[in-house]
């Protein structure tokens, strides 16, 4: 038979399994190990060098080598010195930005120029042209989420550099983006943008998002809750491919545990407290990157106050009538 | 063939026109007078008198005495006295109300208590549950607008009385629907509330709206800009039969002049201007109440910067493929 | 308040009532006077006389003379004598026609050739051009069924005049809307037209309708069933304001009473019975055209095996949020 | 970097590539070698023995040893022997069955019997319980097409077995499925069932395949042309990861070169011909296994006319955002 390039199925084991059997396993990248290896890559290494981007790829150990944080997600570190450009490309993977500290970049997304400072999540979504300027006197780093390989994986990865612009300093202006979408909950313009598969709002600003989770918090009496960001226009994730949610978690209390399929990445904004991820148990802080691998159990519990962000590929596997969930 | 209930076409005149033969006449009624007529009615007339609101219809004059400021349109002045409540029911026809002055009543929707201030846009859904309560020491005066027309002309009207709560004070608390909905663009709970035919967020604040307005205006670099209130969860209009926007005209600016299928009803929030409608011209000032027949031209200018808020059916003739506009 | 054309609530009776408060009555137009007075028409009257249809509209005795089989739906008998051609037009209001005897007869719709023969269910959707030709050398008649009260209430009726061809006897040619999308259940074209409001199958053929009509009640050994007519692209129901229905009931069967919001028409094409329409009885057989109006109990008993077309306005009532039914 | 399991971009080649660069290559597994290797099977190997299937799947040269026809599809023989049966199982990998040859077989699935003869198509969607039973005493084959690879690499696998049913012989029944969804183009039960992700049709015969590509070919005047598989119900692809098309190719006539993101698997009903797979050339026959890989140009010539069955993970691109084709 395998001359004949055939394998017969009675001698293929594990194809079908009772429950996933998952080779992303649990981990933490502490924000202490990003940072340093982030600022010592300023230090050493041209913006130029390789991919356009000076960026540090969390590479889960149960991937064998793979530079991915989960089966599903790629997620980084991008570090941007003061003065540099990192110039514009685009590319079939959808990108987001979550912004761990600092301010003063931003971003260019088809001409749209999108200030980038502590908390926001701004939005590089499936073939848009992107760069990013630094125009300030000190470095930023920031965290990126790609849902690359998922499109590598369906053979679907396409890539185009752009036309950059020069180093500039518009970050004070709001993006047309903003300026349109941004004005209020459930307000939109009345002539509204062509159709396009992902949000028409590219920058969710931590302002608003802080607000929304202490009413949250309130209007449920709870201890803790999920915002999740979406399409202003369709109520739909914010890309096809990627869902944004920022958890808080009240000094104390504790998430339940809960299971879902498809991989989560996400970081911390503030507080600190611990997380059970597939049994095991991290320590979480500032800036630290966390993945849970399909399927794996997950609940976070806060020393102070949390505001965790993270980002699954949900929304593939609802579209495609795989996603399930369950308290566990 | 009348005895046998028939009518042949041959005899029929005037079913079939090259375009719309509209009964509704533009019309305004002017703030100085609805607001005269409604106080003497808070003086004189119960508000259990009946109907249990003391409303007072705007009844256009091409209806043959119908109490309908449109044929698909009721808008109304309601008047509730310091110390009133308008008791609890509700009906298939959907309701807003659009505040023009003062502040101080609050609407329980379905149990969740909304306040009510100028500028603010408050929604009452088909067959949800709502009631008004003044517990202030100042009469209060808005806008009504429903789609009873259409749900009459479907011969689809319900009606149920409800269980009414006491007079109350809690219009310093936001709603719950505000609590989940109303934090900021694009940021919706985790968990959604189930799907119903309206928008989950049922109050609209003038603060989010005016704000919205003006970055619309600075994002196009125009004199003009319309703000579509919309469901945060769908992008769909706030309820299924009535689209609700806001229109600023700056100073001296004039809208062009346009003209859709289905008719409008509106009022000035701020400033005075001048109404073109179907060819008369009208002055406009803050709390008029103003018609568009169907597929009348309507234009706008302003003499101070205007704020128009403005409700249609257009909801209803896209569902039924019968949406047509164009400038004119 | 009256010079100022306002209506005080409390003095408007009869607005929001308990249940619907109808006008349109149960009524039946036998099948003997439709065919007696549309020959006798045929007789006297030419095709170009008015309207360039020979229609005879039902008149619901309930409507003060509105020649309307109920409040939002028209129903009519349209007689074509041979070598006739009721010219091209084409208008907003929505229509179909379902054939009650003969054949030979095709329409046009938009240059598409559909012949039309006992049983079937042509469309003529919101804004296509139509004619009707009789190449034969028989009169045909069959009923119509349009949504113009729907559209003449919202303000929104167009029509336009065509270029019409000469009388054609391309009768024999299956359409090409057939072709492409009557091959099968399930079956379309990989390359599919451009979406629009309605079915892009024109035609639906009673040789299909009989046999999904048997298979139905033998899947669900049952003594009735009913099939709906739909897009076969999108599983919409064949127009947005049209719903379209054929019910078989075994002989001596009978359908459990059932009440819904917004009104029904329809016929018998094959069989007799008794139909119970709001609490009135009365006798059907072939060709007899019944209306039900809004909320009324309906049920209906075969002596002999009944089939029975009906159109309703249930899309409309859905899209709005105002579709209840209920056994009753 | 690489103890703290960080990889940095600059070192990283091949992630973002202009155009897909695809581990499948094209390949042909020829129908003899399928047909006497699963013969072999049946006269060697237990049903019992491994998977309860005895199936040859299809592992294409370029995966490295993985067994999948593509980066995304699973293809396979299944070969099922007189009086056996291939016990009730259910798991979230979507399957289909395209019959080259024979009949008698059924499958049951969720307790519903679906016959399978030459041509036809039988769905075994995500998470129902299917089983093969053969009555008859003559072996049976078939093709598989299974989205096994992108539920695995989304770590969604779960599997369950289930009970089976005695070996039985209920193929001349029509499933329940096809009595209610199956009796015509545009037809289907005016009480649904409960809306599900697949479609509610699971079986699609070759009499109405034959009969839709017969005019279509007709209806467009063309040489070739492709039927789509779609749910009656709503107009999508027969499952949310598979799309099922129908090439009918006349003879001497040439479709044009067309290259799609996503790959696809297929397989001759009728006809000879020849296919050009990504600038390979492959002589074409009855039952013959092909696989085109994301992004390659595919084009068939016939000899005689040709029917070409052909599955594709086109909906899981659309989806996603990912879904781009071209002529070339």
């Amino acid at each position: 038979m395998s001359e004949n390039e055939l394998q017969p199925l009675w001698m293929l084991k594990g194809l079908l399994t009772p429950e996933p059997v998952v080779a992303t396993v649990p981990y933490v990248w502490p924000a202490a190990t990003l940072t340093r290896l982030a600022s010592r890559s300023g230090e050493l290494v041209g913006i130029d060098r390789g991919g356009d981007r000076r960026v540090l790829a969390c590479a889960n150990p149960g991937l064998g080598g793979a530079p991915y944080a989960s089966s599903t997600l790629w997620a980084a570190v991008q570090y941007l010195g003061p003065g540099e450009v990192a110039p514009a490309h685009r590319h079939t993977p959808a990108a987001l930005r979550f912004v761990l500290s600092g301010a003063g970049v931003w971003t260019l997304v088809d001409g749209d120029p999108l200030h980038m400072a502590r908390g926001d999540l701004v939005l590089t979504p499936s073939m848009t042209f992107h760069e990013h300027h630094n125009p300030g006197d000190r470095p930023m780093t920031w965290m990126d989420v790609l849902d690359l390989p998922v499109v590598a994986g369906l053979d679907a990865v396409f890539f185009e550099e752009g036309p950059s612009e020069e180093v500039d300093a518009r970050t004070d202006r709001l993006s047309r983006s903003e300026l349109r979408y941004g004005g209020g909950p459930g307000l939109v313009p009345s002539s509204p943008d062509p159709v396009r598969p992902h949000s028409p709002l590219l920058a969710y600003r931590w302002e608003h998002t802080d607000v929304a989770l202490e009413a949250l918090l309130e209007g449920e009496s709870k201890s803790h809750g999920t915002i999740r960001f979406v399409d202003p226009l369709g109520g739909r994730d914010v890309m096809p491919t990627l869902r944004c949610e920022m958890t808080r978690v009240r000094a104390h209390a504790r998430t339940p545990s809960h299971r879902q399929t498809g991989s989560r990445v996400g970081t911390v904004l503030n507080g600190t407290g611990i997380a059970d991820i597939g049994g095991k148990t991290f320590a979480l802080g500032p800036g630290d990157i966390f993945v849970v691998p399909s399927w794996g159990a997950f609940s976070v519990s806060a020393d102070e106050q949390l505001d965790l962000f993270s980002t699954s590929d949900a929304p593939v596997l609802e579209a495609l009538g795989l996603f399930r969930q369950r308290e566990a």
